[in-house]
């Protein structure tokens, strides 16, 4: 455990400058949006400003969204509310939805103020190509040097995979669902 | 879309009993306990009750720590606190630490009011042989069916392996340390 101790804080001395990053958090294992969020929980525990953008939602509101309305109403929360879900089959509104819902995103990676932004979903946008990807890849690069950025999704493909610092893949090794066990509220891993 | 859309539904009607799962979040990569966290917001918006048992810390407070204590002081939280951290070396007082820690899980465990709990870094405590593996997975195999189970850390062992309906591995593919970044404090990734 001392070597052990010893190799962290080496790593941490190694880490040179303090400045925001870029995380992807990828792959086809559940908890990717479920870890974005226990990052909000701990940047509003330092006092830090966060910013939510969410590029899919489901019909229902789901558990981090009301505890956020409810409890953290001043985050700017912005959701691709009456667009894109995974029930829609219209292309060109979803589209249209992703654009608008990017407006609001690109309006957060500008604002120095806010300290951790999350970009839920944001591959997909990039896998369907209802956004452009260079586009985004520019916003993020050219966002405030204190602000981190968390993106989510499977995939990302490889330019966002360079421009990240630190890319974790959330691996689905045993599925509840597989078990045929519903998955409950407030867990539905 | 319209065929993910399918299969994902399906893979939901499959599903046919409602009860609380056991979810195991281990991997060599970063986001583990970010991902419990997220939960334990996601179950805060259903309205469930949730109890956190923490069974490493550092010296330091983090942000998560904070955001509980301040925003949800009502939450059961509890954290082996003068005991085991990455810094000590004293194996007596940690067994000692792990033992009076594993009590308030066994307490939380017999709860059925407590729909979600939380065992962020227990793998550990039975790698290092700080606590009995049998009497852990007893604990949780006899809990209120109600009642779900995240555990993080690495490693975990095939017995809690094969008792987890959940397994979640976080692949840790590419670092911001490695990359001469400090993490920052509300990413510390």
């Amino acid at each position: 455990m001392a070597k052990q101790k010893q190799k962290v804080d080496a790593n941490i001395k190694k880490a040179q400058c303090e400045k925001g990053i870029v995380l992807l958090l990828t792959g086809d294992g559940k908890g990717k949006s479920s870890s974005a969020f226990g990052m909000v929980m701990r940047s509003l525990g330092y006092g830090h400003k966060v910013g939510i953008i969410q590029f899919i939602k489901g019909e229902q509101l789901s558990g981090e969204e009301v505890f956020i309305r409810d409890f953290h109403p001043e985050i700017p929360f912005f959701q691709m509310g009456t667009g894109f879900t995974w029930d829609t089959q219209d292309r060109s509104s979803d589209i249209a939805a992703a654009k608008t819902t990017w407006q609001q995103a690109e309006k957060l990676l500008k604002d120095p103020d806010i300290q951790l932004l999350i970009l839920d979903e944001l591959t997909y946008m990039v896998a369907y190509d209802y956004l452009d990807e260079e586009q985004i890849l520019k916003a993020i690069s050219e966002r405030p040097a204190e602000q981190s950025v968390v993106i989510t999704g499977r995939g990302g493909g490889k330019k966002l995979r360079d421009l990240a610092d630190t890319v974790s893949e959330v691996k689905d090794i045993k599925h509840a669902f597989r078990a045929g066990i519903q998955a409950r509220q407030g867990v539905d891993l």
